[in-house]
């Protein structure tokens, strides 16, 4: 297992993280990490020259066979917890039934281990840079009445920008939050067409529902001030020439409770049209569901057993994604599409408990399981064998790289750029593919909080719930200062007890890892944008 | 969806649970009840007259084409946590791959609404007469030094006795603990044959085991204590006739290790004689494992990807299972052997971490969900159609019934003794099969402590945890008697947040089905055997 051991001097980083208390005890140390960097800008991973060799010889054979490279569908769902799709162990337990996301499981290949970041806009951002959240300055989710000092996206490139420029015609539908402004928006950053929203659904509702925003809603100075600053309410259809229209507008919960609907027949429209072009496609289809607030929509009333607005969200969400694919299964697509469902977060519990599922400790804003551990599914007719499933460590930025090698593009990193995405296409597509990725290192805001490798995971910070039910909005950090707080998740999947710093041959790779994690950010530091 | 109504006096039960708080407000109600009762003594069920007509057809079918009824097998593994299974969202995730048992979930039938009794004891005694444990007495574990007043087993009839005597072979293979003495025994009460271990692994294995129980093993005077009123550590062979003979002893923790294999491969080569013979055969294999104290089988090291002794037990389980499906398919069985594959309780978490998973608050020893929601899986290849998954609510002690009803067995029930069982054969074979119970009643010892109803469950009373991760040994009953405390499921598994009195339809529904439950213990009473 182990291909590769390399020296390490350890005793700084122990004494950096834990105040020296156990320095004297690790003071040099071998780890034993199969990670291996290819160049100084970009992120080690473990070298799996077969399974990569094979891959390349299975995509090669499609494309021969096709006459063009493949589409890319990523479906990203804002909010849903790892417990909700019945394959992670929710649907009908839980009162909503995920007939499509579970199909897309059983013949496809789904992922234990896979990881977004704490909140929704460095996932989206992370995944489109292929960066941590830190190196793009976009930390945080963009709220109302935020003033950015710098445009974050100045010098970065996007995969859709990348898809863009070698043939691929690239869309994004549905929820965006990753900056409003002129040359923030999606066909600013490399998206040939958006069609959807800017910010999640809250932000659009809570001028509009006076039963849950009273003080808001009912107050005129309030909410004037709130309209003045607020983000947009419209669906927006922008394009490559920057020409933007809005097409219409939010006015009531009910409309937003509609809202995915069309956002789903619009990708169904264009996955028809594309299909009959030219060129691949690459689509982005972000649903505003299930992100608190939620309304069911009210044409299709009752679609779960719970009946709870929450559920009804994830029902009616596993009904589109099952339109989604069955349009790219009638264009004729469905061997030539690979698809991706995940999470942007953990479940926001601000809203529980008419709010997601995780079997996990904390919730999205935590760096605990429960707010960064997310359902993964790959499926690709014909190229991803069914019944997989992978507890391998994937990290959702790994997108950046792997879907460059899907659709067989190519970057050139800027010297002063750092990829921290690992190309997971070989562990994706190969019949017995793993993971490329030895670590994935959880941050919030500026600060690394937690080292995951193997199945141990090394908490140096932790967020702290001030209240049992409430994340995002009452929660504290707390450094672990004294003792690596150290869990085993095979045996403790719930964060409760440290393993303590004792019984671990991985605990000083896991520290020297961090630290050569760490180093990275002296030469390719974090950027502030006034997030 | 409701198919009767019928007008109950609500006023009484409110006074008793809730001290009359709310018995103003719903003094009396029209319960909302889908269920009849068709005689005194037995339990009321939901009427399903097509879904049973149909089912009984397709017995019909199969009994014509085979010329003989149909083999069963319960297979029942010891303290297994919901959450263990990977069909239930364990598996891979934490440690330990279940590739046999997502199998026969994916192809056959999976529960996620299925109950067992708190215990051990409680809920295999439950299983095989039918009977809720204060019925019969066996309200709780069978221990060392136990000295029962009356056998609980008088007035009792076990499934196996009903199914020997309509002409089925009927086994048990592996665990026990429903009594020791003569008159106990598998095979006094109704098996054919019996192959195993009386007791728990624990009450084995503390006594050969002085790095955990320095105490008792290495202190001569308490050993030989606990030796004079110890349980049998031995492999036990028992025929109707009486003969009985000690097959082997566990004289160490890798003896312990080893037991499962020597079981299982004792089940393998009976469906090997058995399905040569005439008679149909109904086999009850009770692993061993996963009951703490786990010791890996030394002739398997490192099963699992976790490699923890409990971790381990459940891949070998799994294993094993694997092999017994794999022995029915070879002796030409697999299209007469309905096979339902449990656990008896929740996870005992006092080995925590190293111990079960659950995703639900509480553990063994509680009637949270963590304790009494088991996994639970039919399959029969032909009859059970694959991929079915419901949330319709089971209670192991239906197989007492289901059981009956698929080898077309009669039993003439005693005035003097109710069946808390409900017939679910036509839940489980039906190609949409809806469950036949309404109501299921969550009993520790002599007190009714939890009613649950559609996604609705009511504590009245709740056993709590002295400690974070102890359940068995450190915990208090509470009486919940303020307000009712009810959760909503669906929203909340993990109760954690009481819906309060109001906003439920059910509420006065599930108080009056109390009622009518607790007053059928007017006339047939708890019954004390001195546990």
């Amino acid at each position: 297992m182990i291909s590769r051991l390399k020296s390490t001097v350890f005793l700084c980083i122990v004494t950096v993280l834990s105040n020296g208390l156990i320095s004297s005890a690790i003071a040099q140390v071998t780890t034993l990490s199969r990670a291996v960097r290819t160049a100084e800008n970009s992120e080690p991973s473990i070298p799996r020259p077969e399974q990569e060799r094979a891959v390349a010889q299975k995509l090669a054979a499609l494309e021969k066979k096709t006459g063009k490279k493949p589409n890319i569908v990523w479906i990203v769902v804002d909010d849903m917890g790892y417990g909700d799709p019945g394959c992670y162990g929710g649907g009908i337990a839980i009162g909503a039934a995920t007939p499509n996301m579970d199909r897309l499981a059983r013949e496809g290949l789904r992922l234990t281990s896979c990881y977004s970041q704490h909140t929704c806009t460095p996932t989206r951002s992370a995944m489109l840079t292929g960066r941590i959240p830190a190196r793009t300055g976009l930390i945080r989710p963009i709220l109302a009445g935020d003033t950015l000092t710098k445009n974050p996206w100045e010098g970065e490139t996007s995969i859709a920008k990348i898809l863009s420029d070698s043939g691929y015609y690239t869309l994004l539908t549905g929820k965006w939050h990753i900056g409003e402004a002129v040359g923030m928006r999606p066909h600013d950053v490399g998206f040939d067409e958006y069609y959807g929203y800017y910010p999640a659904q809250k932000e659009i509702t809570q001028s509009l529902d006076p039963r849950r925003y009273p003080d808001l809603v009912l107050d005129k100075e309030k909410l004037a001030a709130y309209q003045e600053m607020g983000m947009g309410h419209s669906l927006v259809h922008g394009f490559k020439s920057g020409k933007t229209t809005e097409v219409s507008k939010i006015n009531s919960t009910d409309d937003m409770g509609r809202a995915d609907r069309v956002l789903s027949d619009f990708t169904v429209k264009k996955i028809k049209e594309l299909s009959q072009g030219d060129k691949p496609f690459f689509i982005e289809h972000c649903f505003m569901k299930v992100h608190c607030d939620n309304f069911m929509n009210p044409d299709f009333p009752g679609l779960s057993a719970s009946k709870f607005a929450y559920k009804e969200g994830v029902a009616e969400v596993d009904l589109l994604i099952g339109e989604i694919v069955q349009a790219i299964e009638d264009a004729g697509q469905l061997e030539n599409t690979f698809i991706f469902v995940t999470s942007d977060n953990g479940p926001q519990m601000d809203g529980w408990p008419d709010a997601g599922y995780t079997p996990f400790r904390g919730a999205k804003g935590t760096t605990f399981e429960g707010g960064i551990r997310v359902p993964g599914i790959a499926y690709w007719k014909g190229m991803i064998a069914p019944g997989r499933e992978s507890d391998g460590i994937f990290d959702l930025m790994d997108m950046f790289n792997t879907t460059m090698t899907i659709a067989g593009a190519k970057f050139e990193i800027p010297d002063e750029i750092y990829i921290d995405s690992v190309d997971q296409a070989s562990f994706l597509l190969h019949d017995e593919g793993l993971s490329n990725r030895e670590c994935a290192f959880f941050w919030i805001g500026t600060k690394l909080m937690a080292v995951r490798m193997r199945e141990y995971k090394w908490h140096m910070k932790v967020v702290i719930p001030q209240s049992t039910h409430l994340y995002i909005d009452m929660s504290i950090l707390v450094d672990v200062g004294l003792a690596p707080w150290l869990f085993n998740l095979y045996i403790d999947p719930k964060e409760e007890k440290p393993v303590g710093h004792r019984r671990n041959a991985w605990l000083a790779t896991i520290g020297a890892e961090a630290k050569a994690h760490l180093m990275t950010f002296k030469k390719y530091p974090i950027k502030d944008v006034g997030l």
